[in-house]
């Protein structure tokens, strides 16, 4: 076999078959293919595509470059969420569906770039641990049915250059190469059943709801293929998802729902989600999840699941009960709406930069971030608002100047004039 | 500017200008663009293909990375071929068109793989030099209007880098990079008309006669856009071009032809193409451009023009008159048929790598060539052949065990019994 052999397939749209293309990812990772072969492999599959058998070997391959976790929980889920602004699911839906006797065991990224990752949002608790050993982490599920872990570097090192790789040569936006590099790291852990939110949009890596979907049926085959419940769920995410953005922002939004301080849009969002992973554990029809997963907010048992699994991961669970205790932001910027408008769209994908400016975020992996930071909106598209009224509060602790993350955030928003100004002009 | 962007730019079909190609170009070649870069660049272009703009830029980008010839002849003509089995043409169409008053100014490569190279030709004559400075290579041409030199590194660096990455990442076979990797060479040098041979079929690159036009077409529009005289002929070297492949025997048949001792299609072939280089010197129609070429040969002239070049160059110039002061092979192994046959079709690619094989060419740039071995064909496609005659003979001094290259050159030869073997059965 020779990687000239397989480039000119691909290029050829010739389909490969599983050695092939496990012997490409072996060699490529270990060192043996030199970066300018698999660049050029990597472009001609975003040009000609794989099909969905070459998109399982390359899952497979991916997967097989490193461990495979064996956490041999019965019943256990795992959830992925492609990305977006201001999801912070994970931390409701994983609670709701322990309280509700499922083995919620995830294994996450940090954030970088736009989007946040669940891990920062965890670390923004006073105290709480992320990288814990696969025994803490496999006891705490046991115990508590919801445990949250970093990223092992173990897992898949053929992503790493991989992605590494795509992001240097404009290959990323390729749909069985996201497919592939998401279930890869999905199937190296060990959940029987796997829900993937693949969300679409201004503020998502996929533009439209047809690549979403594309995306999502992909992934949905190969981890049937593989063995696993699996199923896509696509959402919109042309608006941040709740209010709230940045990391301790968004703990402080995910425990009011928690709590059933709050039953918007986000709550309903996470209520449906939860329900998904009740009925992969065999809890009875969509409708009988929905009402279990609400039964475990109004209940309160939820909250109690996320404050003990605080708790075990080192965090000081009275967050729970005192918001005040997450790190607050030191300087704040309110913006206001100059005239009468309506809110048309809200472009998500800037606001995150926006968050990531004011230091919610991440640009390059080595970058510290402030938890405090963030974004907390009061608008959303189809809103009519008075000249006056808040439209979104910046919040930072690093930053003293708001004046270009202010701008920026205000162009994010698209309105029309619907009345007189704020100063008196018509 | 950026790598990234360039790259998706021709990812999604959107056409560079001439300020992006040149960036690209000029920063692969000092290094500054990494290799992974360039091969994805290169590979989208093999998958969306450059337009007639994007493949001039391209040409002249990767010219001005290196030196450009001024020879300042007037009349001058340089040729060149896409690269066949068998093809001494610039051996006899030089001195033909010298001996009209035309300057012949050739820089030339040497073989690689299947094809051989003038070059080779050339210094398989006891004593010629190739490796002349640009003050003797003018001043023979001056003198006796044809000379041939290797070709200057010092031209087109760029085309160096690229073509080494092309062939390690399987983007060599694509029309507009085949062409701007020609005519950058070509437009670096100085003549005033340019004669392209551009063959296909089993011995040449183009496999088909449509991507030889489509070939052909591009390179004339870019030599023509970048004010030469141009013409693009299109050959077919489905079979050896004359009956020589090797280096000595393709000098002899050379001879032949100049002598007028060889008037078959080779002697045509030649005569066609001088013709055409005749025409570009403004000598008349084609007819009696034809007229002259041929009275070059028949008066001697152009004889007596090679018989001058090889002493101006350092060589024997005695060849010319006794061709067996050129290498002579030590081995020789006769194939013949075994039974009456039709000779259906040759393949002229296994030729040239039996040719290889056998001595005559490299297989890597460092290998040592046998100016003595190669093959002397006695069959071709049509041809109907006695059981016992010759089919082909092959030459060689440092190969004493022909059994390899004499299976695969059988192996070349497609024909049909058409009686009784030799051995006498039915």
């Amino acid at each position: 076999m020779n990687a000239l052999d397989i480039i000119n397939k691909t290029k050829r749209k010739q389909v490969l078959n599983y050695e092939e293309i496990s012997w490409l990812v072996n060699n490529f990772t270990n060192g043996n293919i030199p970066d300018y072969q698999m660049s050029a492999w990597l472009m001609a599959v975003c040009l000609n595509d794989l099909t969905e058998e070459e998109t399982l070997a390359l899952t497979y391959a991916m997967r097989d470059t490193g461990e495979t976790l064996r956490l041999e929980f019965a019943n256990s889920v795992d959830k992925h969420s492609t990305g977006g602004v201001g999801d912070k699911t994970t931390l409701i839906i994983g609670p709701i569906a322990a309280a509700c006797g499922m083995k919620v065991a995830k294994m996450s990224g940090r954030g970088l770039g736009h989007t946040g990752g669940t891990i920062d949002k965890l670390e923004s608790i006073p105290g709480f641990r992320t990288d814990l050993s696969i025994e803490e982490f496999k006891s705490i599920v046991n115990e508590n049915g919801f445990s949250v872990i970093a990223q092992n570097t173990d897992l898949c090192p053929a992503d790493k250059v991989m992605y590494a790789l795509r992001s240097a040569t404009a290959t990323v936006d390729n749909i069985p190469l996201i497919c592939a590099s998401i279930m890869s790291k999905k199937l190296a852990t060990d959940a029987d059943c796997l829900l993937l939110d693949v969300k679409y949009g201004s503020g998502a890596f996929m533009k439209t709801r047809r690549d979403a979907e594309r995306l999502g049926e992909l992934m949905e085959k190969i981890g049937i293929a593989a063995g696993k419940k699996c199923k896509a769920v696509i959402s919109d995410m042309n608006e941040p998802l709740g209010r709230n953005i940045g990391n301790s922002l968004e703990v402080m939004e995910a425990i009011e729902v928690l709590r059933g301080d709050s039953r918007g849009e986000l709550c309903e969002t996470c209520i449906d989600l939860a329900a998904e992973m009740l009925y992969f554990g065999g809890n009875g029809d969509m409708d009988e999840c929905r009402k279990m997963a609400s039964e475990a907010i109004t209940s309160g048992r939820a909250l109690e699941v996320f404050r003990r699994t605080i708790e075990l991961q080192g965090g000081d669970p009275r967050v729970c009960d005192d918001l005040k205790l997450l790190p607050q932001p030191r300087c704040s910027y309110v913006i206001r709406a100059m005239n009468d408008i309506e809110i048309l769209a809200i472009n998500c994908e800037e606001l995150g930069m926006v968050s990531m400016l004011l230091g919610a975020g991440r640009l390059t992996r080595d970058d510290e971030i402030d938890y405090s930071a963030g974004i907390v909106m009061n608008c959303k598209a189809g809103d009519k608002v008075t000249a006056g009224s808040t439209l979104m509060t910046l919040y930072s602790s690093i930053c003293s100047d708001f004046s270009e993350a202010a701008l920026r955030a205000l162009n994010a928003v698209d309105y029309r004039r619907t009345g007189r100004s704020a100063s008196g002009d018509r």
